[in-house]
């Protein structure tokens, strides 16, 4: 008999504390309103640096246990320093890591342990929309691609299942293949 | 009189570069056809990583200078590690990423020199979706807010039209304001 000082987390996943936050919600749902936050600062050219580290949820101002620095560019393809990855291919970062988490999290929960979730995922994009050559064009995404490959102790069928619950409970997904609206600003000097 | 070996760049964007690019792509648009790309590993609990690297586009395979590795995971405060930012903030760090590199690029095609260029993203989300309390709601972010906060040498007016340009040139912005089609699938074992 091993004895250990925490107790084993089905993926890692803490499903206890997650389905007890949800049940403490149900009083109070103003403490699910959250806002995500992020700082960003131009470094040169296509290059900037992004700082995150305070949110807001639960009923008041949260941080991360450190502050994370994230940095994007432009590849030397386009006659910049290619000095990180590009914004859109942070998107897809994005969306990967927000169905992954979804993944181990709902498996967790039906009780299917997981041996390895990897993923591919692809943005066809056409550069006349931000080389401004075709106005009529989208500037962005005109279709996204996601293919798993997962080793879980589950039938096909099951894991089809937590794929589709975590892409019905993901806001990486909602964001996309939703209209957010934007509202950009520049301050008074 | 001092001698460089590289000329002097406006904003540091090679403006005569990308202004080449585009009148080359016109007479064959088949090289504007990009598809972005991003491999992710789940790690453990809510916590994956994704590499970025190679990317198609300009009639063949490229690749970046090196291979880029970042992390996402959740926050302590949803029985996590937090071992990096969450998923919708990577989406907050490329919407900003995007905006402030198009600032530069369009700046810098004006003949307008940046001192400074700051800004802070907000993005509201109810978590009663992703938590499955509401199914009506939706999971990602209900909005969005950009402020920009630029030092540069042009008028108020000037600044506000390069936002407005750099916004309607921006991927991200088209994708995050428009829907973009997601297909995700398990490949077979």
């Amino acid at each position: 008999m091993t004895i250990t000082e925490t107790p084993q987390l089905p993926n890692g996943v803490n499903v206890e504390a997650l389905l007890g936050a949800r049940e403490a919600f149900k009083g109070d749902t103003s403490l699910t309103k959250f806002t995500w936050r992020a700082r960003n600062e131009w470094v040169n050219g296509t290059h900037s640096r992004t700082t995150i580290d305070d949110f807001s949820g639960v009923g008041g101002e949260q941080s991360h246990n450190s502050p994370q620095v994230h940095d994007a560019d432009h590849p030397a393809l386009f006659a910049a320093e290619d000095n990180d990855s590009t914004p859109v291919e942070f998107v897809l970062h994005a969306l990967a890591a927000c169905l992954t988490g979804g993944v181990a999290a709902v498996a967790a929960n039906r009780g299917v342990k997981l041996n390895s979730v990897n993923s591919v995922i692809e943005g066809d994009m056409d550069l006349q929309g931000i080389l401004g050559m075709d106005r009529e064009g989208r500037n962005g995404y005109s279709s996204v691609r996601v293919v798993f490959e997962i080793d879980a102790d589950a039938s096909d069928e099951e894991i089809e299942a937590i794929v589709a619950q975590s892409r019905n409970r993901s806001a990486v997904y909602d964001i996309l293949t939703g209209n957010v609206p934007v509202e950009i600003t520049v301050a008074a000097k």
